[in-house]
């Protein structure tokens, strides 16, 4: 059962060899992108460029002047072509035995009756054929363990691999979700911009993504559904194997005018969705900046066995944003018990009080080993089941977070630690150090804060709670 | 009355000379950092080390035994020294001339009747010699244009020279302000953190900002007020003048908690603030992060002057974000008039449909000059105040938005214009380029889209409105 799905989206995901309808060497056509992306990436595989109008070569690969004269059983078919184009085209493919295809063209059943024939007409080849079709209207599927671009977008594979997928209704929104996964230096797996799925759906994709060995994460973004309950009842399924996130927009008459004229769908009621999306098991987000942070902390395996919360830091005043915002959250913060709270007050600073939150100024930001200890010392609680440190960055002019000790610690206590390291962008590489040891970072306190919110929702999704 | 202000805090802002009590080589103790703040922020006055156990120098410069062996008349007195220092070494400072001074140490109100009688005492002490103090349990002060970075921190030197000034309670919080101010690559002027308030007062600083000619927007972040009506009236007055955005925290159990052993203060019923600060008429935001990107367009004058927008893009799915966001906070998508939709329809490409919000597909992607065309038409339409084009980047590889010649079409209609440039944090030179010719830059849809709602929020603030 489970191999099925993988067989079935192999030729997509893993195809040995892929065609560019439409390549060319004009830069103004996507065509000429679709080519670069598909090569740039590092694809291992054939490579085929085809265009009636084509010399002996387009970018250095040999042309093809049609479908016709490829080698027959081309696994993935990009195509790069206007959508009058599209239907021939789909047919000669699935006659010389393709398997899979992605068109970006748009034109099909977002425009009205007569595009909508199109996409039906689409449809009924590409069954016939066996051939799995991602859009028409869309930016196409990316597999970093494949090296595979399939889009039109070089620059979809500079994400770095890793355990992430992502599926959207839309290809801008797709890459908005990238970017901040990116920003949290998070790797990804697999991107699939399904578009007007023409016999691809987020139902195909939940399943196969359920199954995929590469993917411990599954990120959604939805516009609108045409089979709900196809769709509930794969992500329910896959809700179990493995956190699921979604993120949903289209709810007012203006989003909701745009997304028809777009992918032909339109959400409804959002209560309506809200509710099913819960009962299905997935944890809602409404950011994509948001979904990237507890993609983050869930792909690291942060999820903490219960809702006590230890707080150590140098600075009182992002602690206090990361109560409100957790407290709201049904998160809380034990108090420490008389034993740990002894052992603490040998090594804490003068008017330092042993408590949780524990605010040891700016002692500990120039003697840093107090964050270890005092995690150390509250991690031995039961009733504390994660370690959030605070922590502005010396900015490699003042000091440095321990993150290799505080990671050994929170391994020793087998609980997952935390650290909110105050940092811009500038100094990413401070963040990426700090989660190679196993430290979950985020670079603001509303960020972590929101992150420990969300990892307490899923853990009630998943154990089967509202 | 303008030029009193001014005048009253010159010693700390531009201070002619500064001395760092308690300077030493000891790389684990806050005077180390503070003396190389000092020096490595390049600040052209006199720089004088005290420590009574220097020797002839310290990092390079002649070291001084004690305050009194300092000449005469020095402006600004940085102490990182122990609290039960303070008192004494704030005495000796003000019978030498010192006019102004910075305490780090914590261990004063804070901390209880004790911590309180002491910081009393050093108000009486400064208040008699005429001596204004920012602290105690503070990071200090930064004045980009002076080139001062009086904190112990040396990388608060490294954000760009700008017109925003902040003002925090927590100098961790403050931080995060300025770090999401420079991933949003916007320029500070004064940064406060104000900690104790033994002397200065958030009314004191909104009184001076407003003042300041280096200053067009001011941020605070405050966890609590002592004296709410004396900070309502000058906050009142500012507002008037310059843009004000609030953000505040500490309304929950834990986090007033936390918010008491720190600075002293806590946030009493949020009800009653946000009513205050609405009446005052300044912006409340949510978050740091919220804060820097409205800071962003309101610096760099990006005001609509009505509640009209008009929207395009090459992909639907995030302008579906940003509408639901957009129609919830009150703005509106005017339909084109049908001059304006006809003489579009000139160059649209197939199927695109003349209306707003305008999706031009993955054309406007490949051939940018569609969004110079379409921004230009619906900016001559009166009912629309301001353009948004929504643009995935292209990453070097791909297309480039023409940012130079959209900022000149909202220069000819004397309308702001937005770009939601879809792009990582490692891109954010792209960011920075557009920026540079006047177009306010946002990295995300959400961003974009909460801007436009808080410029229209600050501007029915600043019309009387609620």
């Amino acid at each position: 059962m489970s191999g099925e799905v993988l067989d079935r989206f192999r030729p997509l995901f893993q195809p040995r060899s892929v065609a560019v309808v439409g390549a060319t060497e004009n830069v103004f056509k996507l065509g000429f992108h679709a080519l670069a992306a598909v090569t740039a990436a590092g694809f291992e595989g054939e490579v085929y460029p085809v265009n009636p109008n084509a010399g002996e070569s387009i970018q250095g690969l040999k042309a093809y002047r049609s479908i016709r004269d490829l080698p027959r059983g081309v696994d993935l078919f990009v195509y790069a072509i206007p959508e009058r184009l599209v239907v021939p085209a789909v047919r000669e493919s699935v006659e010389m035995g393709g398997r899979a295809g992605v068109i970006f063209a748009g034109g099909f059943r977002e425009t009205g009756p007569e595009g909508r024939r199109l996409q039906e007409e689409l449809v009924s080849i590409a069954e016939a054929g066996g051939m799995k079709l991602i859009g028409p209207n869309c930016i196409g599927v990316v597999n970093k363990h494949a090296r595979l671009n399939a889009t039109f977008a070089s620059p979809l594979a500079w994400f770095p691999e890793g355990n992430v997928s992502v599926v959207s209704q839309s290809g801008g929104m797709g890459n908005s979700i990238l970017n901040e996964l990116m920003d949290e230096q998070v790797g990804i797996s697999k991107f699939i911009s399904i578009g007007n799925r023409a016999n691809v759906e987020f139902a195909d994709m939940v399943e196969y993504l359920a199954e995929d060995p590469h993917t411990d994460v599954i990120c959604l973004f939805i516009e609108g559904l045409d089979d709900g309950a196809a769709f509930l009842e794969k992500a329910r399924a896959a809700s179990r194997k493995k956190p699921v996130l979604v993120y949903s927009r289209g709810y007012t008459a203006s989003s909701s005018r745009t997304a028809l004229s777009h992918t032909g769908s339109v959400a409804s009621s959002e209560e309506v969705y809200r509710g099913a999306f819960r009962q299905a098991g997935l944890l809602q987000v409404h950011s994509s900046s948001e979904m990237a942070a507890t993609c983050k902390a869930v792909s690291m395996g942060g999820m903490p066995s219960g809702d006590g919360v230890f707080i150590s830091t140098h600075s009182a005043g992002p602690v206090v944003a990361i109560c409100d915002i957790c407290e709201r959250g049904g998160l809380s913060f034990p108090p420490l018990a008389p034993e740990t709270a002894r052992a603490m007050e040998s090594f804490l600073p003068e008017h330092a009080v042993a408590a949780n939150p524990l605010d040891m100024f700016a002692f500990a930001w120039t003697d840093t080993s107090l964050y270890l200890k005092a995690a150390d010392l509250a991690l031995g609680q039961e009733d504390i089941h994660c370690a959030v440190a605070v922590f502005v960055t010396g900015g490699g002019a003042g000091p440095t977070f321990p993150s290799r000790e505080y990671a050994e610690i929170g391994r020793r206590h087998g609980k997952p630690v935390f650290l909110c390291l105050i940092t811009p962008c500038a100094l990413a590489h401070e963040i990426a150090e700090a989660q190679s040891h196993g430290v979950i970072a985020l670079s603001s306190p509303e960020k972590a804060a929101q992150v420990l919110v969300n990892l307490r929702r899923l853990s009630t999704l998943r154990s089967g709670g509202g």
